[in-house]
């Protein structure tokens, strides 16, 4: 067991709000993450993003998804949060575009748990994930299917 | 209007079913995604993962997710493919672990389409993303609600 690890799925509280994070975005990440992921000319080009409803150099909603990563796997290890990973997103929703200059912050809600019923040393927990700019504006949101190590592997809670 | 779209909302048939691409995996990208947007020690480190039920080295999931956008962005640019982006993603699941050496490709089914009620100048639709490992195997999944220029904007079909 990863020694580290202090928060575990016993200890998760459904309902429970985070906020936490600090990811500035710069001009050259979002050209670098579009260049190799996402060549559209709107988020590699002024002129071009200028002529469509972004408006202006956009980023990516995949780096969008990948900062909001970082800060996620940034807060795990400072918290000791034992995370196995990730199965699967839902209801992922780019809401307002991210531009270069925005600082973004994450709201993690807890939405619901349960232990595996193969696996008895993991839970299996749904957490909903925002994302904000700044300005305290919602730019994406999702929810999380995530696996989380239990502390004691024998069922109880 | 965009002088290299041929593909419009018009011409896309519900059901049809088109596969292309072709991305190598390379160590040096899964290392150098996962240093920047997901930092777990699995994506980063031959031991760290041999540890973990990746057995070895294993892309990010978010890194799986920029790459299948590269093959689609790619796609879209050959085809003339009318595409206005996306709004959101449905039922994202990683399947199988995508490793360093794999070659990627895509199978992409459109579900469903319709015209927007409040823009006759675009459609929504929603597409089935699969991408594929060099033995056939789904490394992971999604349904994408992406918006397509219309030919006419008259709102005949």
């Amino acid at each position: 067991m990863n020694p580290n690890w202090r928060i575990f799925y016993e200890d998760m509280v459904v309902g429970q709000v985070t906020r936490f994070g600090q990811q500035p975005v710069t001009r050259e990440e979002v050209i670098d993450f579009a260049s190799k992921y996402d060549p559209q000319p709107f988020h590699l080009d002024d002129d071009a993003a200028a002529q469509t409803h972004f408006g202006r150099l956009a980023a990516s909603g995949w780096h969008s998804c990948g900062m909001t990563m970082a800060m996620l796997v940034r807060h795990f290890d400072e918290t000791g949060h034992a995370g196995l990973g990730a199965a699967g997103i839902d209801e992922l929703r780019w809401l307002t575009p991210v531009y270069p200059g925005d600082t973004l912050s994450l709201e993690v809600t807890l939405l619901d748990k349960r232990r595996s019923a193969k696996r008895p040393d993991m839970g299996i927990t749904r957490q909903q994930i925002t994302t904000y700019n700044q300005h305290g504006e919602p730019v994406m949101r999702y929810i999380a299917t995530a696996m989380v190590a239990t502390r004691k592997s024998d069922g109880t809670d």
